[in-house]
Formats: structure tokens, sequence, C-alpha cells
């Protein structure tokens, strides 16, 4: 509950620890099939970020690695790269041309803004490890991994649906909601 | 310009046209690939509609007819069906438990509500024409088709993203990216 | 309590009847001296709409019914009508022009806007039952009958102040606050 | 527009002057059949409260004067008594219980809320002159004078419409629709 | 907890004295090193305003009397004199040009703005009591005097911090954390 | 102006380039009395932020270096240390027991919060350079450095005014207002 505009639940009983992650500077593990990991710091890891605005989080990514295409329903992110080369771009709403892919390579130090709800991704073109921090504008940005939600959800959108959607056939549908869908990330 | 609370640019030379649009009994065309048509009224359609947070659409379904995968970066949604029976469904953020699918069969005269953000479709189970209406709380919902986000930009994402992301291979994705992708609705 | 976003309680454990409601192909029962009936969507009646800012209802009119002037607190609305032809209308803020009635004839597939917080109304101009529906952006519009608050409430506006407010002798006034006011709606 | 947080169109060329406005402390004219004046101070009279969020009124009273039934749609309000005694109140939205009409007799010193949208008023209880200040939490809150909305519209709403609806013959309303109706504040 | 749009925990339950407070004419105690007093009237005090973003304060001043620089991180405010002279200004955020003192004389019955979250002062110019009204946007509008955050705060600011950041040496700031801060308002 | 929830002037007319910057691996220059320095992204410098409610900085510490007491009033903000060691702290509203001091010593990889409108530093505890790196949840956060807005502001405030409100003498006063106050960022 939120107490006279402090963040947390007994404002009498507060200590620094409330406000304070650690674990940041750690190279997560991207031993996956995406080659990427994220570490987000929300209000479900930090409570003292409950009624702030603010959230934040830290992508590690292998060689080649990609954190693949997703969007935030309820926040807007600055993504710097704070270590190698990725490719990142996110698309527009539908307008009269199509869907616009706004994207660009990035190096070390530069960083891209991503608007809220539209979905983006990040890959390492690099044969090296990349890092990257994100910033938010929402205490829970929320997280919808695109082909995950797609082919992955339980219990399966119906092939009739899918296929029609993305124009497989029913087979290379079937096959891809038996396949493993990475999961790097997670709001809850 | 937003003057004194009041949705138009002049305030003092409002007339109720500024207020109104019309054509929403129309049975729109929906003979394209997907069997479906959506006639929104968001505020570049209805400029009345300028700071006061909503607006709606109409959308038409031939049998068998599909409102993809979408979703609205900036507003909520409930659908009521007017006319005819749909499967209607949105899939969570991810979660411990996975991408769950929030989805129910709706008969003429129910409704259903699709979270901001969140990827959600219809789909026409009969053999006859149905009609849904959407109210939105936002007077630009925006719209994201996620197969045209993701095969159909312009330009296209590159292969290597593509084909790690949804598990394809690269000449899938090429074939994919070839396709007409139907625009059903769009924003700007 | 609002939890990570989601919009029920208990995020662990929703089902898709959370985010469903039937009902609105039914004629109300528009049996009383307005002549008019309205099913509201809240977030009363539909639990999933908590923290999604969207609401919606159904009215319908019998002959010449009316909804009679009204505003809501929290929320602009929408209006299409889906049958019958109706003359529907709000009254602006006061302004140094007076207080400027826009008002407009609708027939079915018109659709038109009500500012938050305005006077507006709805009558069935033809000899046949109609029936509209309304888009709101927020789980708890709220609900004011103009009449029924000025002179319906209880207990009772003291007569000196209403007879002046509105020109009324005391005697008139009396007589108001005595009458039966019907409740076509309610928030709570 | 609004210039990086700062609320002045240009924000290198401020001065003092636009934060400020005096004769808060003149008795305004209350020589009108309500016997009462508002002085409000909006955005559009201090253009400093551009973005910021609030805004103030004086209300002067006369012995018995009225402030009549109105609301804001953009705001709540609280007032309180800076002079003579006042009997003030607001009406609930629709619930089970009908209209409550909560309010008070409040002395100098006291101070009252009304919350947004919903109908209230104040009546000088004395003899002597009675003067209030409000607070808003809004640069503009709008202003719906109910009684004059109702009856004073131009157009005016329509008698079939009027006369159902406040439950007064249509020689009343005729009546009403000529009569003066003191406009005692307007927003723009 | 918000229910349904209206303030109060069970709006089943609700009475007139859940909407008011008193007092306010009262010459509150400025018998402390500043002159000065605040009478803060926020959802703390008065629980009717939750959830409607307003609140309000009285500001006594004995003769020189200050209300010391301090900001309120929730909310914009506007002053208003009821009796008096008071020297009242604001510091704007860090510009080209340095820190901009925006401020001025406001004789009784003047009004001065003061954007959110900037830090502003009133002193009393006069040798006899002035009083103040202050109107808010928020229902916990939040109160940081700044020389007791710097100087005050428990446990004290590291004077290596201090020292450095006010250009003071070690001795000054020993005295200055070793002081009482007089405390004329609080938010809890 | 904001096009259709879209966050650039024209949105037919947009590059990647809109949401770019670079640069944020460069060691900004220290060489200045506090030893610090600000690399800010928000809207003034990364075009692409307008609507989108985020932005971010880079800070760069000397050995000692302090970023001095300052608050944001339009955003809260996570910091995270990617280089070094700091004190960081921040000052919470003030309380019944005073003023509370919230702070703690952060290590690499370590990340702290410091809620909206309130006072907070940092200081580099080692003798090597530190870099931290700072999320915003608004596109223009702000910025007010305390000391630079007590004794540096142009205009000063009157010696009569601060030597109260911060218990110095008109001598200390006068000296320190004729310091030089290191601006070492800024919002416009």
């Amino acid at each position: 509950v939120f107490v006279n505009g402090f963040p947390c639940k007994d404002p009498t009983n507060v200590t620094p620890d409330d406000f304070y992650i650690s674990g940041l500077d750690k190279v997560a593990n991207t031993d996956n099939d995406l080659g990427a990991n994220i570490t987000l710091v929300n209000v479900n890891r930090l409570p003292g970020l409950n009624t702030l605005g603010v959230a934040m989080s830290r992508i590690d990514y292998a060689p080649f690695g990609l954190n693949p295409p997703h969007s935030h329903p309820h926040s807007s992110e600055i993504l710097h790269v704070a270590e190698g080369t990725l490719f990142a771009g996110f698309v527009r709403s539908n307008t009269e041309k199509g869907n616009i892919l706004i994207a660009k390579k990035l190096n070390t130090g530069d960083a891209f803004v991503f608007p809220q709800g539209l979905m983006h991704f990040q890959f390492n073109l690099g044969d090296t490890n990349a890092v990257a921090f994100a910033a938010f504008g929402s205490q829970s940005p929320g997280l919808v991994t695109i082909a995950n939600a797609l082919f992955g959800s339980k219990p399966p959108i119906p092939y009739y649906i899918l296929s029609q959607a993305v124009q497989l056939s029913k087979t290379t549908v079937d096959w891809l909601q038996q396949q493993e869908w990475v999961d790097i990330a997670r709001e809850y």
C-alpha cells in the first residue's frame, strides 16, 4: 500500500536495503539457444521501486547472441551498449507505408530508444561477449517475448489461427509448438 | 493544441460535426486473405476525441475470418460480439509457468477484455458473418499486427535474427518475407 | 491490489472468466417512466477490468425513451447507435457565449462523443426500440443523473438552495422532491 | 507549448510576473440574483500555471447568497471558509441507496472537500458577507453550472427531453428557458 | 483502498465528517526560531482527500518570520496572501544562465506560483503578522525543508560530502550539524 | 507536437538517428572543484524521447569526486555503479523522527534508488575513477543542485532569508554567494 507518497509499506520502518540491489556487474549465463540473458530489476526484485515509476535491466549477449523480438506493455526503454557491438531496432505501428523497421548498428557507448509497446530486438554482431543496460519508465515494464507468445503459449493458440496468421502450414505450426522456447526473462 | 480542457483547436468555433462520425452500421469488405476488416474510430478520423482518452472500432469477420494476433501499445480493450460466434484470447506476459493463453468462445452478446500491450486475436468460428465492437481507453490505441511486424517490415528484419527468434530456416524466413501481409487496419 | 501490471488480485490464478461477461445482446427492461435502461460493464461487474482503464455499456430505449441528462465524473464516452434514431447532445462548460449545446440527430451506425464530466443525454426519436453502445476510458466512469442528484438526493437539498438555483417556487421544489426519480443505472 | 518541464512558452525569457496575480483581497460584486461571485485563477488568467496541475478561486457571498449546484469536470476541490458561515455539500454518484447528499454547516476556518465531477454548492447562512477560497488539482478545472446547462443552454435542450427529465410541464420548461441564468464564473 | 472511484474505504458508510476539517482560522504558534508555522491539510489529516489529487495549507508568519527554502516532491503550489506582505520566490532548475531566482514582493490579495519540486520560500517583510494559504495538486504534496535535509538529517550526511558541496569548513559543518533545525511542518 | 502516439514531429519522416545518441563510453572531464561530470540524455539531446517517459545519464567521478546533493523535480532514479565504489544516499521528507538519511556504500554492480523530488548525492570513496549510470522515468527529469540554488542563484536570495534559513552569519552568506558554484549538469 502506498503511504504518503513514500514507496514502502511501512514508512516508519525503512532501511537502505529496501532501495538496494547488487550483482549487476556479473556476466549472466548465456548458455542457451539464444545466447542471451536478461537481469531484470523491477519492483518484484527491488521493493523500494514501489510507486516510483522506474526500473532497469542488464542484458548479456554471447557472440552472435540475440535478445529476440519482444515488447514491454507498460514502458518505453533506452538501452546503452556497455561492451560490444549490437544491431538493434524496433518496428513501428501499422502505417500507410507498412510496418517500418527503425534499426541501427550500435557500438560501445551508443544508446537507442524503443517506444512503449513496440516490438524490438538486439543482436550481438561481434564474436566477443556484449553487455547492455536498459532504463524503463515503469516499476513493472512487463515483457512479451513475441515468438514465445505466438508459438509457446499454454495452452497453444489453435493451429487454424496461427497457420492463417503467419502463413505457415499446419505441419510447421505443429512442429513449432512442440519446440522449446527459451525464456530469458520474465516479469513475475 | 489542447485549449482549456476542451478537445478542439479553437474552442470558440466548435460544431456538432467535430464530435460525429457515421458508417458504423456498414459491413466492411472482408474480401482479403484474413477474411476480416477493422473500422477504427480514433482521433485521426474523429478530431473531437482529442485529449478525451477514448476510441472505438468495428470489426467485421467473414466466415472463419481472423483478426490476427496484434497488440495496442497505448490502450486496453473491451470487445463485445454483436453478431456471430468468435474464439478470442490474449497471451499474458512471460511468467514462471510460461506464456499463459487466456481464451474463450464468445457468443453474440458476450464481451471479453484484452489488457494493454498484450497480444490478442479473434477468429470467427461460424460459417456466417460476425461483427464485434471494441472500446479503447486512449484516443490513439496504436496497432501492431504481430506477423506483419515480424515478417513484413520495411526494411526486413535480417534473416539471422528472425530465423533464430522463431526457429525457422533461412529459406522459410526468406519465403515469409516475400509474402503479402494483409493490413486490415492502421493507426496513421 | 495491483500486482505486477496484471489486473487481478492473484496473477498466478487467473481464468478466462475473470475477463468475460455475457448478456449484452439482451433487450433490457425499459418499462419505467423514462423508457430507457442502461447495462453498465464496469470493474464492479467485470473484475478483469481492474487497472485497465476501460469500460462499456449497452443502452436500451423504448419508443421516445430518454437517457436523461447525466455526466461521468471519471471518463469521456463514445456512443454508437446500433439500432434506431437518437437525438443526442452535451452542454459545454460555461463560456462567454453561455452554455453551448452540441447536439445532433444520430441514425443507426452513427457515433458521437461526450467529453468527460459534461452533461449529456440521448432521446429515441423513433416509434421503435433503439439500442446504443458506449465506450469509456476508465474502469469506473461514475454516473451522476442530474435531476436525481438535484431533486432526488437523500437527504434532500434544502428548498431555499434549490429554489434559488433553478428559479422554481418552494411549492414546485417540494413537489419535485416528493416524486419518484427513476434510476436507470448506478456505479455501485 | 511545454518546454523541458518548465511551464512557460519560452523558458529563457520568464519573469516573476508570469507567476503572479493580484486582487484576491477584493470583495467581488455580488449584486446579482444569486448574490455570489467567483474569481477564478486558472491557466487562462495566470499563464505560469501551464503544465503545473493546480488552480484556485475566491468566492464572495452576499447575505444568503448562493454558489449554485455546479461541477468541475477536471478536478476535485477543497474549499475553506475565510469569513462567515456556509452550508455546503455535494451529491454522490448514483448508488443502491439513491443519490446521497454529503453536506455540513461550515464556520469560519472550516474546510470541506468536493470530489471531481460531482455536483456541489455553498449557501451563505448568515446575514453578513461570506468569503471562501477553493484549491483545485488542475490548471483548468472546468465549470458546469447545472441549472444553466439544463435550462439556459444555447440552443435550448428540446422541451420533450427536459420536461421528461425533470418532471416539469412544457409550460414550466418554456418559462424556465426564457429566464436569465446568472453566470457567476466561466472557464474560457 | 480505492473503491469505485469514491475516495473512502467503505463507500457505503461515508459521513460528511470524512470530508471536513476545522481550525484554519486559528493563528498557529510562531514562537520558534523561524517565526513561522504551517498547518497542512493533506490526506493524513483529512481522509476524504484519498484519490482526489488536491490538498491545502495555512501558513502563519510572525513579523519577519520565514517559511524557509523547501520543495514539494509531488505537487506544484499556488499561494495567496490573506494578510500582510511577503517576499516570495523560487529557484529554477539548472540552466545555461545559472540558477535563476524568480521572486516578488506580495501584498495582501496577491498570489504566486511555485512549480513542482523547485526550492521556494516566503519571508514576512512587515512588522505585523502575516497569513497565507496554499493550494496543492496532490493529496500528499510531500515536504523537504532544504536546510534540515542538508544539515539536520539523521544520521548526518558525512562532513566530507557537505563540506565540499556547500564550500564550508569541516568546523562550520560540524557546528551546523549540532544546531537545532526547526521543523515547522511534516508530511507524516 | 505529439502525433498519434508516435514521438516525433512528423511521423512520416522518422529515421533511426532520431532515436540514437553516442558517446556514453567516453570518460567526461572531471577537472572541476567537485571532481564529477554528468552526461545527461534527456529529450533535449535525444528528440526521439518525446512523449516516451524515460531518460538516462552517465556520471563520472574523479577520485573522491562528488555528485553533490541535488533533486529531480519530475522523476525517480535508479543508479548502478559500473566502476568503482560510491557512498550514495537520499534524505526523506520531513517526518516525526526528523529527516532520515537513507544511504549505503555501493560497489561495482550495485544499484540504488532515489525517489522523485528527494535530495540525493553520490561520493567516490576510492582513489580511482568511478562511473555510474542512472535511469529516469521522465523525458525531462529536471535538475536542482541544492547548494547552487541556495547560494548561487541569480539574483541572489536575500541574505536575511538565507542567513536565517541555514543559521549562518551575513558575512558567511555573503562570502558563499561570491563563490563559484560548479554546474556539472543542466536541464536546458
